[in-house]
């Protein structure tokens, strides 16, 4: 069994993103700028931007966070995405989820203009996606995509087994590994709430990435000998074994699992830190106008 | 066996829009319009678009077709499809593909408003679908959905093959049938060139969509009892038995496997009609900004 150890390759991403950095400032440019908006208290939210702002600073990005109390009405987020939006200052963008019930969270996103979209939520960036050409792939799927890559797993012709259909993880990397791509070209099944029958799907795959949301939901009696196991879940639970007592366990029972599968990912440390990598990268090509050549 | 009747249901549609049209008529509306750019002198690509004029003028829709040589300018083409864009007169716009090689397919279909794109070709209209927001959808995807829905195919669970990942069939059909909606909830498996050991898919599927461009390739050994199958196919094959020494088949094998089949397109007169039929719809939506509230 190999460990796919996410924390180690985001930190390889960074020093190639600290060096390209450096190198930009040394030609006299401006460094890339992350812009955030934080809306409200949410302590999970506010652990999120912190984590993306410490990565910005550790390889030489800006960063701007914008905060704003929970009553905040939604014409004064539009205003301030469209100030955003015009700024040569930010070259992205990001509204940090989940929103207040009175703001509509896609008339939100969806007002950051595409080319700023490093969260790649935006419906062109995701249309785009479909149709093969230079976008913003969304962050997790990003980083699911750079891993496989890492590791050189042959993914052409394998069956793979994507769990769980939300817009920013299944449904995205469930297109991304059909398409024609050194990554991708697995015959894909997408499973979600309404799928019967699931184990045996689980037990004819070569590839299972696993965003439902259930903890520790796949076991070893469920997969086949060599399978390689993406597992997105995160979940704070209790435990009798640490300080805390709690631990992050993912959606996959790792203990169980991980003498069957050929490569796995530990939660933490695997597809997590990916998620910032992948913005990080995002912002860089927007900073440099590698994907959309806007002036 | 039930035969899917596409050429009925096209009827019944262009019955329904007609009365509709009569209905914007009476008060006091211009009916939609629908214009067709046509590139070239592509025999298919000319009969086409005539389907698509003739079935407008059935059903009291204005039609143009503006044609251009082979040789004609990309510039030219956006110009007046620029045009189009703001013209208050017409609701949707298509581009007949394919265009010459020197003209790149990408720019111009998107080139297309996303308010006009009836085609549902756009990025953003693409990008929509897949979030589940009100979009054009893609007119062959939204013509399989419409037979699903007109001959109450139950397909929530079912194990859902789609064979080819084309842009304007087999990828968005197979988002379209795993989202959660009334026609949709399947667990959907999108194979392709690259696919493995197809005939233990196809013997799995409980609904079978064929949109590979091979013909007469499905097979009755292939599929179990009482499967539902959709053939996007369409080609002009050698026959003895007609006069004209040719006939249209499918990816299908009509007659070897609609014995097996619990409901079967046949080609021509299953997907083929409805993919104009799902043409008019968009259009008539745009005509009364039923997708996009625009002014």
């Amino acid at each position: 069994m190999t460990l796919i150890d996410g924390k180690a390759l985001f930190s390889n991403i960074k020093n190639g993103l600290s060096l390209q950095v450096a190198s930009m400032v040394s030609d006299g440019r401006r460094p890339p700028h992350l812009a955030a908006i934080l809306v409200g208290d949410n302590p999970a939210s506010k652990t999120y931007v912190n984590a993306k702002v410490k990565a910005c600073k550790e390889i030489g990005f800006n960063s701007t966070v914008i905060e704003y109390p929970e009553n905040v009405s939604q014409s004064e987020l539009l205003s301030k995405i469209e100030e955003i939006n015009h700024s040569n200052n930010i070259d992205g963008l990001i509204v940090q989820l989940p929103l207040p019930n009175h703001i509509d969270e896609n008339v939100v996103t969806h007002s950051i203009h595409h080319y700023k979209d490093v969260d790649g939520f935006h419906p062109i960036n995701i249309g785009r996606m479909v149709l093969g050409l230079p976008c913003y792939i969304p962050a997790t799927p990003l980083g699911i995509i750079s891993l496989l890559k890492e590791y050189k797993i042959d993914t052409s012709g394998k069956k793979c087994l994507v769990i769980g259909r939300s817009h920013i993880v299944g449904t995205p990397i469930s297109i991304l590994m059909s398409r024609n791509n050194s990554i991708g070209n697995a015959t894909v099944t997408l499973a979600h709430s309404k799928t019967k029958n699931l184990s045996a799907l689980t037990l004819g795959a070569d590839i299972i990435i696993v965003a439902m949301g259930v903890p520790s939901f796949l076991k070893s009696d469920m997969v086949k000998e060599g399978v390689v196991i993406i597992d997105v879940g995160i979940h704070r639970v209790k435990s009798d074994h640490t300080k805390s007592g709690f631990k992050l366990v993912g959606d996959v029972d790792y203990d169980d699992v991980k003498h069957k599968a050929s490569y796995i990912t530990p939660v933490p440390g695997g597809v997590g830190p990916m998620t910032i990598a992948s913005l990080l990268t995002n912002t860089l090509q927007s900073a440099k106008k590698m994907i959309y050549s806007h002036t």
